[in-house]
């Protein structure tokens, strides 16, 4: 397909990741007496993906992320030359999502954008549980890792076809049930930057941790799996654009 | 198969849709210390169109919605003739749900319909975080664009065959885990009726947004998605009455 | 496959909807501070069903409910000269899954059976929010009519193959999330047998609810669901039997 | 595959299945006002058995477990050979798990492993709900035999194809559902003894009944599924490596 309907569908879709997974963090997760909690917040992150991947899976194989990017050209898995019109439009479709979100967490009475943390990334006194610098570098480095591996894993052609984006979106939920308390859970340079960008301030100075960490991740993991598996043909979600 | 048939699964659907979801939220939500709470409530929304997407998407393509309806005819993959017949059914089928619902909740000591506020959609004074018009006019217009998105897109000839009623029936239990602090959560016209026929008053008066925002949402994405993925053919849940 | 072998699939599946379903309810449900509350419980549900029915639906059919043998006899996908012996079955091991339960929560210190309610059905003083016996009657009938209604839909033969299990133990779940307040729900008389019989007292005398309504939602849909949809093949979950 | 590559899967597998599901329990079981609870353990430790089954089912079969390894070759679907090898790579990659969780956590002001539990088995005293020794070995066995029921159900020839970690991961988060408040739930000895080898003490004391009743539930699950279904032929996630 023409890479301008692929950067299309990415900006739709990493639109969407940020409005829903960030959104239902700003407006519903800490509402009172019925708030949906962390446990709502990361069904929300790991549905926007399983959605996304259903449907435009097939356009642009729905990466939504730069760290799966990269993680994927590592592998081999997409081509190098296509990586930075992906990270473009992943950054623009996820500041979007952010700006339409600002819009509707703004109809709120009281509401302020910096004082709310707008679901932003951080550690240290910026991290929702006061987790170190070094802690969230483990974190995010581990945690990307593994979705990169279970993402690589499962658009294999040898595992059984069509049930990709539920193991890789519920795998973002999974990553979210974990690791939200020690950096709000990024592993997605996207994602972080979008709301680093209207947050500005500490978020800013922070974000160079969220760009590092989920691609080092990614990259150990693109560089690993084919090893580990014996892989020689791939297909799938994370491919289609071979 | 024949409209009569078609229409009598859409009626059995939008039922199971309103008294499910709005179902739990009446009678779960708040239940004191084990209440289900929004993560609740979002989950049985969603379950409600899962399961009847399994259900009757071989009768009538379960769309339990007009602007479900809408969105796929303007996409080009439902017949024009048929829409005012399928919403009449989904406003019927919504219409019964609300009235078993009624008859269940108020077998509790002391249930007041109006005053419990029966899970009817309203903005400003009546939105649950008491958000604006503005913020819910678009919060609905781009809660239901990204709903047909993923609707055209999980059904499409090119998305994986068997999964569209999983990524759509989740795909509104992510909608009402953004958005219920909102509206209480709409994207659906029919639903928003069968509540507001019941409180009258204020839901009533409000009642024009939610089939104004859906309904505007569902025509953009049914214009945009053909366009941005170059469909030449569709197949699905969303299709199988073309 | 011989009748004896079929049955044990339903010794062994219903024993794990009822320790499952009903041992989350006891154990686990109001565990303080971080119980799984009701949205846990109604998790717990669907999960026994559709992990039974991935593991022995090419057994049985997986039924595990007197309400679903009857209401798929009904709809011609279950010979009726085998009900005796599934429903009898079914009581069993509901029976048995409940003398487990007891002897694993009988090793809480202070734990009493009968204070607890251990998970039984009841309406009027005995609803968890103590709704009439009108409104538990209305409910059981119409859980039941649509959990049989997607059960038929989802093992007709033009659903998608290889989900009903999804769709089914998804079902229950949505069930559940709505109507535990009313009577702890049931739609399943086995299931509400076995906790009664060891509760006695006030579960046996309110015991014929749980065995009428379900039954008579069953039949409705059993008989309702073909003439709605034109079926004239079927299969799967609910009919390997045939 | 060789043996090397299907060990190294194992390896990260169980790492992923410590990580995850002990990692959400030490870093966001009780996390202040919106904290996942026992919904979002019981959801996590699912979720890692869920995304692995898709990710190295095709490389190893993803047992992760030694008592499902032990089950499965009962049931004559793994080579008792290969037992050894695979039980002990379980055992270090939960530990390099639990090795990479003691990091993360301790990146957070006033960690303390020991006090916390660390997501240890235990029963008396250190079952998280009081439950006695007898109670905790019911419960282990019991809740075994059962998932090695669903896992040899749902990876059976006559099953769907690709849905059985579907199945296989959602039971185990049933099983969590149920079984938390009694034992923090093992079923798993190499999950057990990782966080028994940080915890020391009790928890290594108490570490017998980790190993000893899990593996007698999946021996007669692995013994008695075969004779109840008369299975002749299989495959799947369980069986890859046959």
């Amino acid at each position: 397909m023409q890479l301008s309907k692929r950067l299309g569908a990415e900006i739709f879709g990493t639109f969407w990741l940020v409005l829903g997974g960030c959104g239902s963090a700003v407006l519903a997760a800490a509402f009172p007496h019925v708030g949906i909690g962390l446990v709502g917040v990361s069904i929300a992150f790991g549905l926007t993906v399983l959605t996304m991947a259903y449907a435009i899976g097939h356009v642009s194989g729905c990466h939504l992320n730069p760290a799966v990017s990269i993680g994927l050209a590592v592998a081999g898995r997409f081509p190098v030359r296509d990586l930075a019109p992906y990270i473009v439009a992943q950054v623009i479709g996820a500041t979007l999502g952010a700006f339409v979100l600002k819009l509707i967490a703004a109809g709120a009475p009281g509401f302020d954008l910096v004082a709310s943390g707008f679901a932003a990334n951080g550690f240290g006194d910026h991290s929702p549980g006061q987790y170190t610098m070094f802690a969230a570098l483990v974190c995010e480095v581990v945690m990307t890792f593994f979705f990169l591996f279970v993402i690589l894993g499962a658009t294999d052609d040898r595992a059984p076809k069509g049930f990709a984006p539920i193991a890789i979106g519920l795998c973002l939920t999974l990553i979210h049930l974990i690791s939200i308390p020690v950096t709000n859970t990024s592993v997605n340079p996207a994602r972080s930057t979008s709301q680093a960008f209207f947050v500005g301030g500490w978020a800013l100075d922070q974000l160079w941790l969220f760009w590092i960490a989920p691609i080092v991740g990614a990259i150990i993991a693109g560089a690993l799996y084919p090893l580990l598996t014996s892989e020689s043909q791939t297909r799938g979600v994370g491919a289609v654009t071979r």
